[in-house]
């Protein structure tokens, strides 16, 4: 399976001619696109190459196998995804939260949730890929919360006694629950939802007329 | 271990003898032990058949693949779960929902979740078994929690205005999540935390001090 074996090419690169990154970013890109969609077993590199207009022997020159491209796939979503310091600060928990929800926030949510989906199968073989899914898909949603409840907590805005590491827990598993399980989408509205009939009430934050 | 395994008495059973439902229970029971320690790639027809006090020849003659044997396994469970007729009923809304996590309940749902994760692979390789489990493992607990919600609403101990929806599907989206996400255990003390600082709360249930 390894080009090298037999491909001058491949040679050529291991011999010190730069690897195209912009490339690399491509293909993983087009890994999680090609996931969303058909799932793990679904998916081949030939897909993967035709998505991102590479050629198959430089995808498998780079990745030796389907899972060790999938692995760096879901490992480099994390990258893309909330920046701690970028998050929205509107004043109040709702308006913080509702602003985390926006399109495209929400389909790229959807779309992650179909990548957890297709991954499903290779996770519970591979246990690595299942914490390295947990750190790049929900992690990063999970400590951005924590930080809005803090600060909604810091102004008084939620009871003092929040359990900060379940509510912030509460979006990402009804979610996960809702495709993984449920086979619903996840849609603005069903997220808004969340936030006004469960998240907001558990928080004890009294909501304005308005 | 099964004197069928020695062929002329599995031809006779062939013949007409009609089947020992009770050793069916016993297998499916069996195949549901293994497959919450084992994951369904790591669990054999010879572990099941062990486990059950069976010969392989006795599972195989009922259930030609291990999919299939699964597939009735997981069905099995809901006949075992919750009656909806026998739902506690204490008076308060908080009272109903510690009755349901008592020990073995709380246990039980930790092993259903290991079932759950122990069919992740192949659940995202066979739809009909994902919403079979889902209806088997997750929805009736879902519907008790619904009835629960609403005969408490009825009484007006909730907020009048609750997602019943929403809210009955919280437990089980947390658990699910907590076990095949974050990889941590269903302890009675989490459920108890999730009635206390999440569900309760968001249902608009006043605390009342003990």
């Amino acid at each position: 399976m390894d080009p090298q074996a037999t491909q001058p090419a491949g040679a050529r690169a291991r011999l010190g001619r730069p690897r195209d990154a912009s490339r690399d970013a491509d293909i993983l890109e087009a890994t999680i696109e090609v996931l969303a969609e058909q799932g793990f077993d679904g998916m081949t590199i030939d897909m993967v190459a035709a998505r991102a207009g590479a050629g198959k022997a430089t995808v498998y020159r780079r990745w030796p196998s389907k899972a060790d491209l999938v692995i760096d796939a879901v490992a480099c979503m994390k990258k893309r995804d909330l920046d701690p310091a970028q998050l929205p600060d509107t004043g109040t928990l709702r308006g913080d939260l509702i602003a985390l929800v926006r399109a495209p926030s929400a389909a790229d949510s959807d779309r992650k949730m179909h990548v957890m989906g297709g991954i499903l199968s290779l996770m519970s073989r591979e246990p690595e890929l299942a914490r390295t899914a947990y750190a790049a898909i929900l992690q990063p949603r999970i400590a951005a919360n924590r930080i809005l409840l803090e600060r909604a907590r810091g102004r008084g805005e939620t009871r003092p006694d929040i359990d900060v590491d379940r509510l912030a827990a509460l979006m990402p598993a009804m979610s996960s629950f809702r495709t993984l399980a449920q086979r619903e989408p996840i849609t603005r509205e069903f997220l808004i939802s969340l936030i006004d009939d469960v998240l907001l009430p558990a928080a004890g934050v009294v909501r304005a007329v308005v």
